[in-house]
């Protein structure tokens, strides 16, 4: 394997470990006050939003990203009409949430309103002009304060926020007071759902932390996974709730379900979150050692 | 995130996109007749073989790769007897295979003798010494040509070989009429295991290629898939075969069928199948249109 | 030594071999109907104007570059009036040249209008304005074809020109036939200096090239050199005439000969000079014997 | 520029600018007390010699660092009898040293045993034996304690040292105190030579640094400089003494000085040094503000 190419951008994952992609063309760089974006565009990824140096979604499998983020508690909830989602500058958590015409108010808090506009001018895909739907309310302020000063109650939370680091804005955003406050504004039969970090047997610490936090909070956690290409990685997801069975829906019933979408999805449907739901074995018995709880006191951080 | 690091093996996937990993110490590099082998411990992979700088296997994750390439046809044929495996130089799909008490026949054939003997003094944990298991035969030629000299009939074949490359000793391991030589060498409810690349959607063409080849000379032909870490990659393998049905065995029965393994598996059992064998919907449909039959006249080659 | 940087310009001077550099900062990246432009700002050598993935100038260290190419000849002419300078598309060889006050008339002819535009936009340190000094023309055309055309005769000719690349703009600017056509267009006494390419004693191959075919037009050839850090390497460049004697002019009588300048230099001198024009042993040894004569037939090609 | 190969050296000089140099053949790898080791052989420098993750000597141009730092005060001292070399564990300097039939005694002081060890294994181009000489003796002790305790006095002290860092072993070699110490073992009319790092204008403090803290010390301080290939830069050495004029001997006389060499030198002759004890303008400015004294107290840290 040949290569010709002389702008790389690299990702480490480890001090030992990390993935190199060309830049085909560059679109932006900037500071924010909350973080470094550039906006690239790739050659297998295609366009790509990079915060602090991590690809955050690529035009090539955001869709899988954004789906497997938020559908498989649209479908377990069964009626859900308002929906809070922290985080999601791009707008894609908005485009899939507003495809469920059941849906009568969806609120996005994201604190950098300087990514939100970058993402409306350069990844019109990403948003689909969902930032225009009347549902749609977008925030400026910090997740938990908006928490702690709102009255509403949703039946679904969302939280697609940055990896937490030591200095960055999401890292009270992952421990355990911050789930119980999220807990109490979740509306009776209420699901979480949260982005929570790879999923693979050699980098599992992450996600078995924010897990096993979120069993401090709520009866019913699930984790769930699949592969993102431009992550090069197996990601993770949590369900959590006071009651959740996701195996106990069919793949038909699923599928059924997501009939009433007012547009088709690309990567989730019955037999995807009947593969989803199921972990290996050995993710399995190390989830049920690994990771400790999140405190205030003691945030998670990555990097 | 900082690095140190100054000993980098690079493997790219693209001449535009790549991953790197650090060298924590040099263990071994050479030229074989067939191919340039390097053994390396790293530090999140451990201790890798790396032929022609493309990773074969590492010991962080080498029983993923090898439980889900071995287990599943085992479980099932129900009453395999004969197993032939082509490649496999490490050792450790005999060391699967030999956990099965019933199994009573394992002919390997790796063309390249010197990293079968250089996996033998490096990787113990990869062989566990099943090279010296009684059922075990190790023959050193290409293993085309084993397969049309050959008057036995095996219940179990599969293709552990590197990736087809223009000038690679697999080049034609992966066509059409190898496909059909293969099908002949199998007992009547044999079932042929072929490792088959990526399996995301930006990098399905390898594997949609193989499949395809396969539909033209098995009638049951079925995708299934894992993270590998040390791959980088979300991994493919094809199940061909007369008459399969993968998901029609529940997972308790495979459970079950696992009972009787002389010692218990770290990452496979029924749970870990059903996932495995559920193909996203995007990959599905993918799956239903790329691809091309590979013909002996023009092979595969993924680089 | 630790790095936390993303996005990296990787230069290869051979398949085995390259240098990195960070970006702090990206301006433009675009295609001209020549070359592949980047502007970047790097941390240590400030904004660097990059042409087919390779620096031709950074803030930190062109005056080293274009001080070093300009003013020997200069010196050592006496008394030039008319000058030409093929490429030089930043600028700074006019910003060098338009410091002697006894030049009446210099002609730039750069063939990529493009590339003069964004640096006259961009890079204003590099050229100072000289742009509109009334002594200075710019054409944008092929050099070769300029010189074939031109009435003109010049005192001192100038070619600072990318490295020749088999298809590109400067592939015919190298050979023994073109320099038949230079020194056919300077005046009595007149010099040709050449930008020429790694002058050490692992990359010298086209300088050793390069001399040899100047060496079968001119009577006196010179090569002189100095470290230019941002192209890390050592570089070299050729004088060209019918009679010079670089060292015969004492450091005394060359800065004496600087007096004059409109404003002063940074990097040449008198003791510069003759430390420049001093080449170590080996690499004397290998250019008596290395590179062969280029001819149109078999132009050089670096890469 | 295309590359295929997949293991790389990356050798950091700022957290933002790196050279890369892929792996031929790996040799050897380990690690003594003192530092990381290893010999690796590349495809453009030949067999290198790395000490925690630096270049110290390459084989494509070890003679122009060792011939470099050892022959100009040979050449100036006219009747040395006895050296003493601090560092140099390649024994290269040996070599060198050895080939001038005056010298009558060579002390090398090298901490690490091992790294000499290992260089008289796996280097003998650059040692050609001359461990075996009689008039040398090798100590492995640090060298400032050797500096303390010995009652000889030289005529010529090197001092070949890896670069400072926060917790190496030349921590202490470059300070003040320690330069007091070593002028009070020269011998009348003794020649202190320093490998001083890099000397360019982006990358000048150390160097400024070591050739500050020397003025300290003696009355007669110059620096001289070459490019080294392997270090990818310009290299700076200084000599000290109480009286010194290096361009006050002709290259005619510096060449006659060596026809009474051993064997003849591939890159030093009197050109060469008439080239290298000329400093640029803008170095030379730089020179004259920059750098600190270097105090045990506060002893200079590269990294």
């Amino acid at each position: 394997m040949a290569t010709q190419e002389w702008n790389w951008y690299v990702e480490y994952t480890s001090p030992h470990h990390g993935y190199m992609y060309a830049v085909r063309r560059h679109i932006y760089s900037g500071e924010t006050p909350y973080q470094r974006v550039d906006l690239i565009d790739t050659f297998i990824f295609g366009r790509c939003l990079i915060l602090d140096g991590r690809i955050q979604s690529a035009a090539v499998d955001e869709h899988i990203y954004h789906e497997a983020l938020i559908h498989p508690a649209l479908v377990l909830h069964r009626n859900p009409k308002r929906a809070l989602v922290m985080g999601g500058g791009e707008g894609a958590v908005l485009r899939e949430l507003c495809r469920h015409p059941g849906l009568e108010q969806v609120v996005m808090v994201d604190i950098d309103r300087e990514v939100v506009e970058l993402c409306r001018k350069h990844l019109p895909g990403w948003h689909g002009n969902c930032f225009d739907d009347p549902r749609v309310e977008v925030l400026h302020m910090d997740a938990r304060r908006y928490l702690e000063d709102t009255k509403h109650r949703y039946d679904l939370i969302y939280s697609d926020l940055t990896e937490p680091e030591e200095e960055g804005p999401s890292r009270l955003l992952f421990t355990r007071q911050f789930f119980e406050l999220v807990k109490n504004r979740l509306a009776p039969g209420g699901i979480l759902t949260v982005q929570a970090g790879c999923f693979s047997i050699d980098l599992l610490e992450a996600h078995a932390s924010i897990r096993k936090t979120l069993q401090q909070c709520f009866a019913s956690v699930f984790s769930y996974h699949t592969y993102i290409p431009s992550f090069n990685a197996n990601w993770g997801f949590l369900l959590a709730s006071e009651h959740l069975d996701p195996l106990g829906v069919s793949a038909a019933e699923i599928d059924r379900r997501l009939d009433n979408l007012i547009s088709p999805l690309k990567f989730y449907d019955g037999e995807t979150h009947h593969g989803m739901f199921r972990v290996p074995k050995d993710i399995r018995s190390a989830l049920a050692q690994d990771g400790k709880v999140i405190d205030d006191d003691e945030p998670l951080s990555l990097y």
